[in-house]
C-alpha cells in the first residue's frame, strides 16, 4: 500500500494538485493507495472560496482522499471552521502533519 | 548510496534542477549518487521544445541521470512519445513514479 | 524526536518558511523536534541582504534552528563567506546536504 501525502499552499497550485492526485488514482499500475493533501498558508482560502473546486474537492473525498487544513492558516486568513465543508479536518499546525505523516511512510509530493 | 529524485513540473523550474543535479554530481564529498527527474505537469513541454536544454539533459543522461515523463501530462499537451529525446522514459502516470520511488527510498526535492 | 528539513531556494518563500517553522515550534502537541533549514539558489542572497529577516533567523536559531547555506549558490551570487551571520552553516553544495539528510530520517518540506 503506498502512501500519498500532497502539500498546497499557494492557491494558485490546487489545480496541478488536484490532476496529480486524479492521475494518481487513476493509475492502474498502482494497488492501492492512501492520500492526503495538506493545506497551510494563503492556499487554505480555497476551501471556503472556491465553490468549483470545492465540488471536486468532495468528489475526491468521496473516493477516500483525506483533506486537511492548517488552523494557523484559518486564523491568519480570518476563517472560521464551522465554515469548511464538512469533509475538511483540521489540525492545530500544517507543518507537523506534513512532518508527522512522512514519519510514518507517507511519500511527500509538493505540485 | 544515495538516491536522489527531482520533480519538476514548471517550465521555468528546469534551469534550477539542472544546476542542482550539476552540483550534486560535482560534490566531492557524495561517493555514488542515483539520479532521477520526474516532469510532469507544463514541465513536459520542455523535452521536445528547447534544444539547447535538450543539450544539457543528453550530457547528464550520459553521466547516468535518468529522466522521465509523464504520460498524462504528454497528452494532456499534445506530445507524441515518438518525438521525445531518446533517454527520456515514460510512465503512465509522474506522480505514481514520485511516490514509488521514495518508498524505494529516493529522497525528494523540489527545486 | 521528528526531524523536519525545510528547503528554501527563492528569495519570496522566506516568509512562508519562517511562518512554518514557528508554527512548528509552538505546537504543543509536537515533543521535541529537530529543524534544519537549508538554503540553496538564489535564496541564500537572504542571509546577507535582508537585515530584518536576519534577526528573525538569530532568533530562531537562539532556539535551535539550523540554519544551512550552499557554497555554490553563495559563489554564484558573489557572496564571501565571512560576511554570513555567524549562525549560518555552510555546506559544499546544499542539494547534497537535502539529500543525505532524508536518508538520515528528516522529513522534507518546501514551503
Amino acid at each position: 500500500m503506498l502512501k500519498a501525502l500532497f502539500h498546497v499552499d499557494e492557491v494558485n497550485k490546487w489545480r496541478l494538485a488536484l490532476t496529480n492526485i486524479r492521475n494518481l488514482l487513476a493509475d492502474t499500475e498502482v494497488r492501492g493507495v492512501e492520500v492526503e493533501l495538506v493545506a497551510n498558508g494563503p492556499a487554505v482560502v480555497s476551501y471556503v472560496r472556491d465553490a468549483a473546486l470545492g465540488n471536486e474537492l468532495r468528489a475526491l473525498a468521496n473516493e477516500g482522499v483525506r483533506f486537511v487544513a492548517c488552523r494557523n492558516a484559518l486564523r491568519g486568513n480570518h476563517i472560521a471552521e464551522e465554515t469548511l465543508p464538512d469533509f475538511v479536518q483540521v489540525v492545530p499546525a500544517g507543518v507537523s502533519e506534513l512532518i508527522r505523516r512522512q514519519s510514518e511512510g507517507f511519500a511527500y509530493v509538493k505540485p
